[in-house]
């Protein structure tokens, strides 16, 4: 989402990968605070951003949007005026919806991180879920329910997104703003844990008329990292 | 919410107030759609418009809201332009924030309803929740517990507003749009419940810097009904 938000503005950047373990010890190092406290310990998240000109650290892709928006207020808007906090609740709003879509991704994504991140990450998900990754997704007919119930919930958005077509194609019209770049980034991820030719990207592409392919597909300007 | 969009559009309007055990029969009679099925049968909701210049009949206070900017294009709009599928996400996020709300108001709703409407509404709700209305709502410790989630989730709406507010005092900036007059409803219906010397009153009037009261107060001009 930053990599996204960042070329949106034409601003240039360069990007530290970071494993999975050392997430709070890079945080920490370059002074971003925690985006959340679970059970009583800082919790750290990526994207971050250093901002030499400034030498603002800052974490939280909503966050960053933000300041984006308020350093460089000669570049286009991620957040128009007027559409700052129903652009957070449109956010709000996605995430209860693609509740189904968490035991079908959490597998596939370990699958697709470096060794160091892929242990990290199954250790702390296997404690969490109290569960192996491989049985965490329904299968047989409780899977077809549960991924219909994928399908449902992105449809509601599609519904939302479909009365709203009117004015463009993008969710404010013609031009993409913050939450276009929020669902594609989740598209992405999709379709990178998924290959194109799984069953569950092929799906996922002919929902609600391709909504969701052609989204990544009117972003991709937007998306490389430098 | 219906009549908050025909007063913010100037567009004059009469209101008939229908009972409870009347909404099915009247909204057949007037000919608008069921707003949801429940349990295979149609679920008929109020607010309703009949509007003579088009012949037009239509339920749902989004549906109605939509209506009326498409039909009166030099009114107001209670949708502008890139907002629609924003203004949704919203509701859609709103609703589950105010989840902790509903045990409260169940009770006293019921006590300013008509006798014909309060014992179809008693009776209603007391088979779908399977308990007394009274003993509905929680008490002592987990009623305070469930009342600071009230506040919880208000708070988080108020976080999305807050964000926004160098935009100006409404949603969307200078203006109200329908999700103001949505927010002001659910508050308004909220000061209807309970009187203003309530507890329950009290304590939402002085959350959020009083912009519960205050949002009402600003929109106090479109509330008439005629």
């Amino acid at each position: 989402m930053a990599q996204y938000s960042l070329n949106f503005k034409g601003l240039p950047f360069e990007t530290i990968w970071v494993e999975f373990p050392d997430i709070a010890t890079v945080s920490k190092k370059i002074g971003t605070l925690p985006t959340s406290e679970k059970h009583s310990s800082s919790h750290y998240t990526l994207p971050a951003i250093h901002d030499p000109s400034t030498g603002t650290t800052i974490a939280d892709s909503v966050l960053i949007a933000e300041y984006l928006d308020a350093t460089y207020p000669d570049t286009p808007k991620l957040f128009p005026p007027g559409t700052l906090a129903l652009q957070l609740a449109f956010i709000d709003a996605f995430m209860p919806r693609l509740r189904a879509l968490f035991q079908f991704v959490v597998l596939p994504t370990n699958n697709i991180l470096n060794p160091p991140s892929a242990a990290y990450f199954r250790s702390t998900r296997e404690k969490a879920f109290g569960t192996t990754l491989e049985q965490l997704a329904p299968t047989g007919t409780a899977g077809e329910e549960q991924w219909a119930k994928v399908k449902e919930g992105l449809g509601v958005v599609n519904g939302w997104l479909e009365k709203g077509k009117d004015d463009g194609p993008f969710v404010l019209g013609q031009e993409p703003a913050f939450v276009d770049f929020f669902l594609a980034s989740y598209i992405q991820w999709l379709k990178v844990i998924w290959d194109e030719d799984s069953v569950q990207w092929k799906d996922i592409s002919s929902w609600h008329g391709g909504r969701w392919v052609a989204l990544i597909k009117a972003l991709e300007k937007y998306e490389t990292a430098v």
